[in-house]
């Protein structure tokens, strides 16, 4: 290690994303973005800002942004706090709200960037196994705890959770903060802001970069009491003023008031996942019931790193996790009809 | 103080940004943004990307500006960091190199995130005072400490220190961080990148908001060796593994390819900044030797704050901040011609 460096940064283990290919070619189910680009609406806001005010700093707290969030779950703007990617988000909360005495809980197979921020900020943490289903339980998180977080739709399992279930987690720890991670609510689930009035300790984080398609500009949000975004927000301001440049803004701001784009391009995505279900049991795989974008699916006789491995070499790229309970999985992002039909081809030949 | 929050949050002291003001006839001269626009190429680029694309993630590692910035300076792109403005560079910075058992060193009179990123990471700090002229004595900074950060230009000062003292500075402390905080660098002083080959502990941070004219986009950077790089790419992937939009990244490249726009335009802030010395001096203001895209100026017999409040009600925004030693000073960002006249004139009628 080096000298210079401050002493924690040699333990830390950073989160790898899914590879971004330079060969536009590719087939590419590998990180749940849209196959539908964003609305059009969201590009002529964004087109309609590029020009000479990007001199300009953007407005730090992001209001234009904050109030569509804000009007569009029908709760108050200091009830939104808006970051740089949910990532962002995730790591002020981490940084905010998790470093406590007792340890952080977390699903043993869930977004893998939690351990990640955990290592960042010093913070203990406690995975909860799911069940042999893959799915939470629920009573599992009725212990003492610094904090609990999970993603609902779970990644990269695909399995929801019920409003009723997050309750029972919420009322048996009302002294933690609980974060519903909910990037994949859109293709499924039902979402906890509707619970953020009755609880206090209730967080809930939501992407721009998949139901609304701008992966692209790095755009997430975090909706609960004003006292939990005061913490983000203080955080944030002794961090970078302006996490949110000016195209940014105004296309998310867009993208959430285009009700009707947003409303077409989940269900057609719903739909080809439902689809893609179909074909691929049909090659004899089982497949997780998914409420994402995404499916994580396992062959009985297969192994899942060859065909990894083999669908790359047919230029579909998916992921594929090297651990524990889930290394016979691939996790496959719905792409277009065209796209899974590709994938379900190439599967055939493996 | 929230139950909810990590203890520490209760202590932060968030930074202030200057003003973005709603109305769009004020005179802005109040957060030094260049009065000129981007690049037209950067604007280009920024339109080619404007589409459907932004549905995918962008490069996580932004090599196409790397790229850009290690041909400009001619280093290795693992040379090179780059992050959403430099205020988040700046962070990284303080988080993954400066956490050590002696206490951070920067001036008293200097940019006033410092101290609030101390309080963010928890890292002890001592100020050292500028001299009767404002300017860093370089002998002062040789003594024990756990790193060292200093703007170079100066702010709010503007005052400029020759490489010659830099060196001093970096021979001095071998084995802690010096980093040099160049936002200013390109309206007067000469860079320290020319050191890094030099001195392993040399940081250079630069932001694309200033003689770029991108503050709209949130762009800034670090050049370094790879060891201190190494260290930023570390926190960076252990906190948001795409800080950059698919924008800002071809954007702030695009800026940088552009160096006959760029020249122009410093050209002409340079000349503009030199014009409005002579006239501020005419109305008796002293003002600070400035190599930077604002003046620092006090009235012998103005008292600062007033002014500051008679020149917002003529519809011109300046930036004075109420602090000991410069509690007398107004720093008035370079505007066009024609913004720089509309505050003389305002400043003939206080």
């Amino acid at each position: 290690m080096s000298k210079f460096w401050s002493p924690f940064v040699k333990d830390l283990v950073p989160y790898v994303p899914g590879e971004q290919p330079k060969l536009a070619k590719l087939v590419k189910l590998n990180t749940n973005e849209n196959p539908y680009g964003p609305s059009p609406k969201a590009l002529a806001a964004m087109q309609a800002e590029l020009n000479d005010s990007l001199r300009l700093y953007p407005d730090p707290n992001g209001e234009r942004l904050k109030n569509a969030v804000a009007e569009y779950y029908d709760v108050q703007a200091n009830q939104v706090f808006v970051g740089n990617g949910s990532d962002e988000v995730l790591a002020h909360i981490f940084h905010g709200l998790f470093q406590h005495d007792k340890a952080l809980l977390f699903p043993d197979i869930t977004y893998s960037f939690y351990p990640v921020y955990c290592g960042l900020y010093g913070i203990d943490f406690q995975t909860v196994a799911l069940d042999e289903e893959f799915q939470i339980r629920v009573a599992d998180y009725a212990r003492p705890n610094g904090g609990i977080i999970f993603p609902n739709p779970n990644a990269p399992t695909g399995r929801v959770l019920a409003l009723e279930a997050i309750e029972q987690i919420l009322q048996a720890s009302p002294d933690s903060v609980v974060v519903v991670d909910e990037a994949y609510i859109d293709f499924g689930g039902q979402s906890a802001v509707a619970l953020v009035e009755r609880y206090p300790n209730l967080l809930v984080t939501q992407t721009l970069s998949k139901s609304r398609s701008l992966a692209g500009m790095r755009v997430g949000l975090a909706i609960g009491s004003a006292e939990l975004i005061e913490a983000l927000e203080r955080i944030k301001n002794s961090f970078n003023s302006y996490p949110l440049d000016r195209l940014a803004i105004v296309g998310a701001a867009a993208a959430f008031e285009d009700r009707e784009y947003f409303e077409t391009c989940r269900e057609k995505v719903i739909s080809s996942r439902e689809h893609l279900i179909s074909e691929l049991s049909g090659l004899g795989f089982d497949i997780l019931p998914s409420a994402a974008n995404f499916i994580f699916a396992r062959h009985p006789l297969k192994d899942a790193a060859e065909l990894a491995v083999g669908l790359r070499q047919q230029g579909v790229i998916v992921r594929h996790f090297k651990q524990a309970r889930i290394e016979q999985f691939l996790r496959i992002s719905i792409g277009t009809p065209e796209q899974n039909q590709a994938l379900v081809d190439a599967l055939r030949e493996l």
